[in-house]
């Protein structure tokens, strides 16, 4: 049984900051965002974690492995570092949609997102060391096959693009709403799955929906572990199965 | 009339990259592609460009006031700091779309993303600086109409994300197909369309369309200028008269 | 009695790669070495170490707290986001110096720092959690009293300088050859170093020969604790003591 | 005849900042000075200039080639990133330590480095486009003769670095009276120098002075242009042919 433990991380007040007193260069926002991101980053993957850039004032975390105090340190060295500061709410669930929605609400109760006064939430449980399992975390791993022969090599970058995309809010949508799952576009052709526990059905319907729905054609690599790093670079090596065998869904278990 | 200069910007051999001799941690990969977006959009940002990094393997770029130069001095010096290496095409056109088309045709015609003996090519064409006029660019700048009261306050984050997501494939594929233009999510709720000489009505109806589609209201500032920057920091200060008068459209002119 | 873990961080290859197949551009050498070092530190600072720039090529921690496992990580992360790898050597001691004489040995035993054969050694034992003790680090913290009114506001900026070098060359070889101490500017007016089981008298004696020798006045605040964050946070706030009190010695115990 | 342009680079209020309302993470501060100073490197070394970290809260510059409004951008953008400001001031002048001279008190004539209401200060001149020769920078590249032979293989590595450090503080002093010239350490064994006219004959006498100080050898190639990177650049060139024909001084004209 999956026990998700996910981290909502939001910039406090950030929407005004961008534009206070002036608006402020568009190029220096998204390097800002992107390396805040990029920190936040190294320092949940390197406890065995993952994030998503998401929205990037709001980013989505996969914790397993990091405690309370880990997340305080996160927000303390951020804060030394940046203009801004962070919220963080965390919370657990067996489906990785009701701990994001525990962690949201942690931090909504706390203020609004432009509360200037709301700064530097850090509320929620994380799971006891004694408590994890194996079977923690399932994560997917889905690519477009032969995105580099069918898009890349053969479209103008940007109606590239435009398939990925329909692909991933496709996918985004039906994993949400069948299975309580998260979905993240990771760059290039690649979406990373956050999910319960399914079966190697759920990753076939899910591919035959999208096909139907927008016909790109996906194929998925899944993995269970105690961390999100555990579960998704076994997904990662399942992957790599689909492109040697020809298969669209292999399970690492 | 506009004359957009685009440039795309491609990762040489990436996907292979990424799992040789075998996959590497996903944490590290986003941090990767994060800080060398970020690097890209300070070197483009700083001569008045704007970068959007898209799928992070393919970013596109407007680049009017950098030269070839300028584009090679930032292919040498990624190649110095970076385990990776830069591909860039350059063109321009009187659609976004069509410079795009031009660029990314230079590229492929070089040879595969995938193929381990292309790299960093180097090929285009830019607009000199006697030719540069302050119509050269058109940038509109989208948010969705109270998304912190709508969305972030109240849904759940993914919820919430899933609501943009829907914001920003509506009025991308629109956007492409009725104008030519290319739109970029740069975060929060706030979406970048690169266009062509568009006028009042065709941003009236981009927003019907996408309030009709998927029911997300947008609101949006344009902008012109002989640069990216300069286009696009007027469509930021024309958002805020949206913002102040309660206004769906504001152009800058 | 203290028991400081130090470990040696060093570029494999560096020289030879900084020339081949030309000389690189010299501000992309100092972006990659600093920004290098800053991930080094956040990495070793998230677990309560210290690492210092030393000569950028070669870098020296203090990383009681970490285990093999931890610089095992730090050394795939850096290979999978930089051109260049990591060798690391790890020991213990009694005094810092011996502790990093029995690391640069590892290191050194294993081959050149321009062998291009060795790559990414890992060598050497750290400190069990059961063993560790509030005693094992001693950190004193020095700076240059009122540098800003005696210097910064005063010289030139090169002239500030070399005032402070002075003072830095003095004292890191007064506590290398009195203490077997290990002293790194880090920047501003600041010193820290990395002691063995020192007392007030030693302190007040290491500013008095660095007065006589260089006519440069020095203050100092000692700490000491179970990592280099505990024992360094406690000798910024001793410092802080110096400053409020005028004294020129505070040890935090 | 040399014509230095130099950008003294101030953080303004740093040093309170850096203990309100507590003394910060050392390894925060250690991140944030050194991705500040690699960001300003990546700046000024796109425009063909170089930056030197020196006290990282106050930065050197060469600066030929930028004018003031790169200047005042530079300081936006990371007022923009950061949550520290700089202040900037530029001066010219036949000999490096002149300038710089005139640069440091631009800023002071300002306020004090510690005023916490001298914020983003921006003086001085730059040289015009027009007036700029191949002969304005004369830059001078020392490193230890067989540094990885005498040193890194051989003695531990903290007294390497004594080694090279009392080579520095000797060659920096040496330059700065004997010359008006400024020394900086820039990694591994190297040091660079922006220096006046000076002759074959001056650099044999540095030498010389070194070797018999602190009985370190030192040798050196220098190049001269009309921006710090060709210059530099050059000095590279004359610092291989060093290595490659066993001389101690190498010009490139």
């Amino acid at each position: 049984m999956t026990n998700t433990q996910v981290t909502l991380v939001q910039i406090d007040n950030y929407g005004p900051w961008t534009v206070t007193p002036e608006p402020r260069r568009e190029a220096d926002l998204q390097t800002l965002q992107s390396r805040l991101y990029a920190d936040i980053s190294q320092f949940v993957g390197n406890r065995n974690g993952y994030v998503f850039f998401t929205r990037f004032d709001n980013m989505i975390a996969v914790t397993n492995g990091l405690d309370l105090e880990d997340h305080r340190l996160l927000q303390e060295s951020v804060g030394n570092r940046y203009p801004v500061t962070l919220s963080l709410g965390v919370a657990t669930g067996t489906t990785p949609a009701q701990a994001l929605s525990d962690a949201t609400s942690l931090i909504q109760d706390a203020g609004s997102a432009q509360d200037e006064n709301r700064r530097e939430i850090l509320d929620g449980r994380t799971i006891d060391t004694a408590y994890r399992t194996a079977e923690d975390l399932q994560i997917a791993h889905f690519d477009v096959i032969d995105a580099t022969g069918e898009y890349t090599d053969e479209l103008n970058a940007f109606d590239s693009f435009i398939e990925i995309e329909q692909g991933y809010a496709s996918l985004m949508r039906y994993m949400r709403h069948a299975h309580d799952s998260l979905s993240f576009f990771v760059g290039g052709d690649n979406i990373i799955v956050v999910c319960p526990d399914l079966e190697r059905a759920d990753y076939v319907d899910a591919i035959e929906h999208v096909q139907s729905e927008v016909d790109v054609a996906l194929q998925v690599g899944v993995g269970r572990g105690e961390s999100a790093h555990d579960a998704g670079y076994a997904a990662k090596h399942a992957l790599e199965r689909c492109r040697a065998r020809g298969t669209q869904v292999e399970l690492d278990w």
